[in-house]
């Protein structure tokens, strides 16, 4: 079976053989984390904005959108807390000129010692054959046990010295450790210094005043901003919530693994504002309702998980992850997080204006608390994408590569193919095309043989092909065939389009949420 | 009758009341020329976005979408012409310190000149009276004529010392002029010099590279860069277009006009690939094609007109733009232009790389001509809002205020009220609503009297309301008031769904295209 790197690689080039995602200016050799969407992608990535926002905002009376400026004061990340406290710790090495992130240096050394575990581990299976006891082994081998115990120590004092902003411990641990410049192999570093994460620009150009702004790292501040205009203007009564879809930026000093992790990329983000006291219960609540939208697609209950959080934000007091399992092991897509009233407290106290909610129930007014639900949509992208990639033998002893895609998230819902290129066949097929489009993407090929159109449809996320042959000349009816199962139905012609439909309407998924 | 400037200021009123635009950080005293978009907003801007997308890429075979990031190769911006061709002249007082676009000063000393040409058409149409010959007076008297000629001298050296790049003779007109700095009053100026339109920002942190980054001014560049990826990929003959929709930014000095102009804005672009030779017939289809999308909306043929550019710019070879009467009278709302090779010929030249396409039926290579369609959404937006937003004087001799967005853009389609709050009748619009909710955006509101909840659906633009009565318990009719005519009809409630999904299809407002 192909190694994890080796089916993250095929996820990569399959996504850019597709169209689903291009380097950023390529031609210009990239744009490091950063990434272009093409015809494919920009599909999926909508479809799936729009089946978040249905089950979000369109079906829930109690929760409305707003589109806030990916430009905002500079005072709200003062408030927020992202001027002072979002960064990483750095340190340049004074030979080579690199800059890397200090902890990641110490946690590329720690993975070197689990590592060692691991060949320790094999070794010794390959030595004691049948009778080898994995856990037994871990527990007794004093060589294993010493490997250990360095690597859980040092995890620990960098965490503490992360979380006291002991800069100059997480130095004095990297010279302790010995630990060198992978470029150069020099261990003379510079002192660890914080680094900010968010992009800074510069509004206006007055000769007397020009305003430094940062482009957001978070869409959610936009949206507690505008809280009491929403409540007010949209006669909102607690509990609501904010729901709000758009581009976030983070100058990520180690941006890897393709979309999980880019520079620029796309929230999905909702605040639930809720009655101090209640914030449990709206927290399991929205927990359970979120795995439950990922669940509708259908991707397999076994490849998601709840994590959560021992370690707490300074802004909440409950939080976890629904994981997915990535081709590179189980990652965070979606968090939930009790963010208590740190948010709106803070925006109350940078502003001076107060930004409470009057409850008309018991005339009382109150800073309302938050409960927040922030999925990656680049990273749900890689989650739907990765999974639905798929290698099938088939009978015959050839393979396929086929899309999976969920139909209501595929790009495109069904190719209309003629058998030949004459006969009339043509014809037929453009004219089903040309009813087919008003209701949903559809495409049209002619060239190679049907088999061969039958496989590039698979292999791009096509979900139903429509075969015109000379028997729809005779009768009428035309050959629907599944993406997933390669089953061949023979429907009438004016059946088409409901039959489809149904298969891919975004109501009929929702529904099993 | 109100005038413009009264217009315009409840405008901005009502988009406030009703939830549809906010002054971006408006805790924080706002960001200057930066708007948020409202629980309202957000649904409309969403739907404008989709009824272009649908209209270019689900309904033509020949076009497809991508969604290329803002942040490019900055070498991207010297190819376009961006970094050297992108400016504004500013001009300091020295005295104030406030800074000006120096063509601007010029223009508002010209529009006073002009200001004293319309006095003097409006005294004389007082001394005249019936008699009064405008088009005579303005051709005859001396007065005007002396003004006229003055202003078209200015406005004439103004452009030549702009086009010739000829700074330093902007500021001797300003000096010649003796225009003084509107703030103080002072005449003394620094030089005139060109101001970059881009805002920048800085990509990475690595001690030893750091690149200087851009936000893209224009989507375009995002479509050319990925011109051959898409094309290949996509499989996609000539000709063909790509389309994409989203944020570009632009430092504007003087920003006005509420979202008209904006510091961050949308747009809704599509490049069109064509066989050099062939531009001016695919010019004039997408000049049509354009203006008919617009004209399916219902806003009126007479408040749209084509303004053929007689000074192109230096990328164009044609361009028109579509203009639309705004408040404040026809403005760009927008541009089809005929691009020539000029962008895709510079990123080969800038990038070494070819950008040319195979043509299999010719066997021959080349670099495709472009025609644009390019479109801002929240001048979109404006101008349908601007337009929706009606007082009518009523029978009784009270007047509604009602926002007339086409029933295909509006945010809420229908609103379910119950005539009482009691007698079962909540319960049943409950019901309805749970039914219509997974069709289209639908509201449910039971407080204060159903007329004034009528007249609060009018003014939020919401184009059907559904009441539940007493009536309804016996035969399970219910009421469904059309909000542009204020007519009510009976129907079942088992046809409401249909009813006005039909009316809010945008399929069926496709169609009419």
């Amino acid at each position: 079976m192909a190694n994890q790197e080796d089916i993250f690689k095929k996820v990569i080039s399959h996504a850019k053989e597709y169209g689903y995602i291009f380097q950023s200016s390529e031609i210009y050799d990239g744009l490091s984390a950063v990434y272009d969407y093409g015809q494919n992608g920009a599909e999926l990535k909508k479809n799936i904005r729009e089946y978040w926002w249905q089950a979000m905002v369109q079906l829930n009376q109690n929760i409305v959108g707003i589109d806030a400026a990916i430009f905002m004061h500079p005072t709200t990340w003062k408030a927020s807390g992202h001027v002072d406290a979002f960064n990483d710790p750095l340190i340049d090495n004074k030979d080579s000129k690199k800059r890397y992130r200090a902890d990641v240096l110490v946690e590329d050394y720690v993975a070197k010692i689990e590592d060692k575990i691991e060949k320790e581990v094999k070794k010794a299976a390959k030595r004691f054959g049948d009778s080898f006891d994995k856990e037994q082994f871990l527990t007794t081998n004093q060589r294993v046990l010493d490997y250990q115990a360095k690597a859980d120590g040092i995890l620990k004092r960098l965490g503490k010295s992360l979380e006291n902003e002991d800069l100059a411990d997480v130095k004095a641990l990297i010279e302790e450790l010995e630990i060198a410049c992978p470029l150069s192999g020099s261990k003379n570093w510079t002192d660890v210094k914080q680094f900010n994460l968010m992009f800074g620009t510069k509004l206006g150009a007055t000769a007397d005043s020009t305003m430094d702004l940062y482009l957001r790292p978070e869409t959610a501040q936009g949206i507690f901003v505008n809280f009491l205009n929403v409540q007010k203007t949209g006669r909102m009564k607690i509990p609501f919530g904010i729901a709000q879809t758009g581009k976030a930026f983070r100058n990520e000093i180690v941006a890897r693994q393709f979309i999980f992790r880019m520079r620029e990329f796309e929230q999905m983000e909702m605040q639930f504002f809720i009655k101090p006291g209640t914030q449990m219960e709206w927290y399991e609540h929205w927990k359970q309702a979120r795995l439950k939208w990922h669940l509708s697609l259908g991707m397999g209950e076994d490849n998601y998980r709840f994590h959560d959080h021992e370690k707490l934000a300074h802004y909440a007091d409950a939080a976890a992850d629904i994981e997915f399992k990535f081709p590179f092991g189980f990652k965070e897509l979606e968090g939930i997080h009790s963010r208590t009233d740190f948010d709106l407290a803070n925006h109350e106290k940078y502003s001076g204006k107060k930004l409470q909610y009057f409850d008309p129930e018991t005339n009382e007014s109150y800073v309302p608390y938050v409960v927040e639900t922030s999925i990656g949509l680049d990273r749900m992208f890689l989650a739907v994408f990765s999974k639905a990639l798929q290698e099938e033998e088939l009978e015959n002893g050839t393979t396929r590569t086929v899309l999976k895609i969920p139909a209501v998230l595929a790009p495109t819902k069904a190719a209309v193919l003629p058998l030949v290129k004459k006969d009339g066949l043509p014809e037929i097929a453009q004219k089903l095309v040309d009813e087919l489009k008003w209701d949903f993407n559809v495409a049209y090929d002619e060239k190679d043989a049907v088999g061969r159109r039958y496989r590039r449809q698979d292999a791009a996320g096509t979900p139903f092909c429509v075969t015109i042959d000379h028997q729809t000349l005779e009768d009428d009816t035309v050959t629907v065939r599944h993406r997933d199962s390669m089953e061949q139905q023979r429907v009438r012609l004016g059946e088409v389009k409901d039959l489809i439909g149904k298969e891919v309407a975004m109501k009929e998924w929702l529904r099993k949420i």
